[in-house]
């Protein structure tokens, strides 16, 4: 087998490159992560479209593709399924028990991580504090995280018995439960599963990859680069 | 091979519900389609909730699952894949091209379907007309528009030269651009692109499915079952 050579993680410490750079800790692989910084608009940046074409981190370059050849990726979720392939890890080989963790895998796609994006903005960075908005995505949040902790009420993982990718793309998600207007201890099962992902050394490692760049979004600049006019200017 | 016995698919003609529909009518699968009434709360039956933890549509049974046992999949993107791999049919076999149409897939189920959908809600159903949020989805649906229109301006599919499972989830969100704010010939690689979608025999049958069941969602009592209280309370 040859050397594997470093993935390049063009990535910020947000969620959905937490949930890459937790990946890549628990498979051990070598990876040099590079700064995207989402509040200057580094995403705009004409080399990250070309790996990148919907503008958000994170993304991978991976000179050790299935083919020999390098290869990009972006999607936090497809850059999962792609890593556990390659490393035979944390996916199950049987059909059954890899649509289990697939479809648990698209539900975070499609939901956790959507809506309580929502909740953040509508919660913290929108200029206007809307009460309908901070109520619709306030009971969304609520709502996904009984659907999480019902699952884990009868499943020691999201995915079934043992840990999966399908953990590692949700926890990062509800690291910030209180800005999602969450009491955590109010969903019991999800509270102790939750302390145990946190607890593995990893993930430790994984959510503090780049995490000393990030400041608050304070400025009017990175709001309207994030949120505002710059980013519909650009496009 | 043994015969193959209809997949049951618990559905609605949603975006998300046609996306299965039309796959299986692409791969010829033999199905029966039954009616889960979103707007009147059948969502909500403890035997769906069994199969869809979610509580959203679609899901299905496939009586001759992986190891030949009954397998059930919730979340539409899951469900695409799982069919292309049961038949052999819209997604590559080389492991390249499969992850050029799985991050495509990713990015519907990340942006497409969420965001397109809070234009939706905010442009058509909340009850209050508010600037700011039909401002914010209705920019975002057309960065998201530029983003495929761009990917089509030099691919002649979603992901790559041939049709695949991307196109089948993409499409029948774009369907309802009038309801997100679009002019669609500001997109001219999509608007291509989407014609040739939707004069496939195969999607024009999906769309079809259930079509007759669905009603404007103009009650104060359906509307509470999808976005208010009743939603939070049967939880």
């Amino acid at each position: 087998m040859p050397v594997q050579a470093p993935i390049d993680v063009f990535s910020w410490p947000t969620p959905n490159g937490h949930k890459v750079h937790i990946m890549l800790e628990e498979c051990r692989l070598p990876y040099v992560a590079h700064p995207v910084n989402i509040g200057a608009g580094d995403q705009f940046a004409p080399a990250f479209l070309k790996i990148s074409p919907n503008n958000k981190i994170p993304a991978i370059t991976d000179p050790n593709g299935p083919d020999g050849k390098p290869i990009s990726l972006f999607e936090s979720g497809a850059i999962l399924v792609y890593l556990a392939g390659k490393t035979g890890k944390l996916m199950p080989t049987s059909d059954r028990a890899r649509f289990d963790v697939l479809q648990w895998l698209m539900f975070q796609m499609g939901s956790v991580g959507p809506m309580l994006g929502q909740a953040h903005h509508f919660r913290l960075y929108a200029p206007e504090k809307l009460p309908y908005a901070i109520d619709r995505y306030s009971n969304e949040a609520k709502r996904i995280y009984g659907v999480i902790d019902r699952q884990l009420s009868t499943s020691k993982f999201i995915a079934g018995k043992t840990y999966s990718i399908a953990d590692i793309a949700i926890f990062p998600w509800l690291r910030s439960w209180e800005n999602q207007g969450i009491t955590l201890t109010d969903f019991p099962h999800l509270k102790a599963w939750f302390d145990g992902i946190a607890a593995r050394p990893a993930v430790q490692r994984g959510v503090k990859v780049l995490a000393e760049l990030r400041k608050p979004l304070t400025s009017d600049a990175s709001r309207d680069i994030l949120f505002g006019k710059t980013q519909y200017e650009k496009r």
